[in-house]
């Protein structure tokens, strides 16, 4: 596979010297590209799409193409997990996801198989492959799962919650089912990163898109545990290069410290977490990932770059930092404002990495 | 009107020796009361309920009548001033609160004008008045009010919102005009909780729900530095009797210290933040109000029992906490799994105030 001509990325995650802050967006094969909109509407649906390695490709690579990102995210869903384990994942328009078959009882616990990746996610691995080999070395592609937690929300709820009733009930009151649940989807995460880094992916990802949702000892017991319990069994180097992983719960700026503790080479932070601060507690242990507002993008580019500079000022003089929205990317921001973001960091990190 | 029989509550907030922890809930007067869903049915509305002070009294009686609180909560709605205002409030089933004149220019901001309590906002002082003598100084009245930053986002979006884009938009890029219109409302929300204190209010809370859809800087200049302006126009003292001020920011937990230095007697604390660094961080400053999982009333009355005892060992020994939930009750908890966490807490904190 080729070698990676901008590497960045990578280097700020391992905290190495780099000329420039890297950029990247969450979500950034998205809605609010026109040429993502048309690929979509030729997919006839949101599973289509993922599950097609051609479109997620050509979805992947939209924005690297249009923009000067330091890094490809593979497109796909956080749900793949549970799909491939029977649960029948489908997206209704404006409604989000929704399984046709949720868990409802322990037998449906215990009847859950662990996916083999490269046959029932064969589709994420065969997209893995060809985007590697299309990126042809540009920059580095991240790999990326959801977290047991945040699966086993979606999972138990059979869709997206706003209170988590079903599958906090299942935590208060059978706390041992809620880990052989926890503990099968851990195994079946690490399997599934393991194997799309054997497919190219050089970083990974844990979105831990409700943790927030969790009390502190909840969240440690519940979702942190399992999150170090994947570090643990990830592969560490690829010929000889380290792939990195990052860590990203979206509401835990206040658990940062056990976070940083994982072994994750770097955290994700939203946007109510102050970088500066977050940099003073952690930033020994882990580079940081983030953290504009996402709504920042709505503006107009004269604050889109004010903000920029605040977020770069922020973290700081130094390498381990990659800039980042603190959540994804909404559907209707404009793509000239995206452009305004990614080259206002090109243009104003350097002064923050001369030596 | 009548002296205080259980002052508990005022004096955990003001951190005087008491007998026990003193509990109430967010949302005690609510859906999860067959008797309060009679009287809802009766009023016909939401906004009928709220603007008729018998029936106002009669369901802030209800949770006090049924469970043994230590403290009642006027029975009414963070969005009256905009209602006020005349934005048009109303509420549809399922879908939370609208407003049919939203703001949307620079006028809209110049015309609002600031409600007179007593005129405007007549049916709340009354509602106060009459619920003040119909308790009997059973337990103390508390007043609220949202903040300025939460009511704004509901008068620009014109309801609800997930991205905040719009209030956020103005924010962005036209702060001074932001700073007019969260002004106005500090004013109004200063004159509204005062004229609930001199109707008979004996503690005052701010509810800034969406204060945590902020990053840690725009917090601090377009919320916090309204709560704090409030805070200073209290009306600090009645018949010799302080009337303690409680702020509650939704996701609030990183910013603690900052709200612990604005003047008020105590912060309200979501189920995300953990208690006992929450005291170690600002306990010698303010008291503490909450914060168990909302969602723990689900559980069988042992494990919330359970789950009460957590939360008073982790505040821990002496006067300063008011038990609560993190959030408001939801509509669909058992009432008696509330008993359950009231007993308990009643049962299980005598323990954390012998001498």
């Amino acid at each position: 596979m080729s070698k990676l001509i901008n590497d960045t990325f990578i280097r700020a995650l391992l905290k190495q010297p780099v000329a420039h802050t890297p950029v990247w967006m969450m979500r950034q094969a998205g809605r609010y590209l026109p040429e993502y909109r048309k690929v979509r509407e030729q997919a006839g649906s949101f599973m289509n799409l993922c599950t097609n390695p051609e479109l997620a490709c050509e979805v992947t690579l939209q924005p690297i193409d249009r923009f000067n990102f330091d890094a490809a995210i593979l497109f796909s869903d956080i749900l793949t997990i549970p799909d491939a384990m029977g649960l029948g994942l489908s997206f209704s328009e404006g409604e989000g996801p929704k399984f046709s078959r949720p868990i409802t009882t322990a037998q449906d616990i215990q009847a859950l198989a662990i996916p083999d990746p490269e046959l029932e996610l064969r589709y994420v691995m065969d997209a893995v492959r060809l985007i590697r080999s299309n990126l042809k070395g540009r920059v580095p592609l991240i790999g990326f799962s959801g977290s047991p937690w945040t699966l086993a929300t979606y999972m138990v709820e059979g869709g997206s919650s706003k209170s988590f009733a079903k599958v906090k009930a299942l935590m208060f009151e059978q706390p041992k089912l809620m880990h052989q649940l926890l503990d099968k989807l851990a195994q079946s995460v690490a399997l599934y990163l393991n194997a799309q880094i054997a497919a190219g992916a050089q970083a990974v990802m844990l979105f831990d898109t409700w943790g927030g949702a969790l009390s502190a000892d909840d969240y440690q017991e519940f979702s942190l545990r399992y999150a170090q319990q994947i570090q643990a069994s990830l592969t560490r180097e690829v010929d000889g290069q380290v792939v990195p992983a990052i860590l990203f719960t979206k509401g835990g700026g206040l658990w940062l410290e056990s976070m940083a503790n994982t072994g994750y080479d770097a955290l994700g932070l939203d946007w109510q977490t102050d970088i500066s601060l977050a940099r003073q507690r952690v930033g020994a242990k882990v580079a940081l990932q983030g953290n504009m507002d996402p709504v920042t993008l709505y503006a107009q580019p004269d604050i889109i770059t004010q903000k920029v500079r605040t977020v770069l000022e922020k973290y700081g003089h130094g390498s381990g930092h990659v800039f980042n929205l603190g959540h994804g990317i909404l559907p209707d921001i404009n793509p000239e404002h995206v452009k305004a973001m990614v080259d206002a960091v090109h243009q104003f990190s350097p002064a923050y990495h001369t030596q």
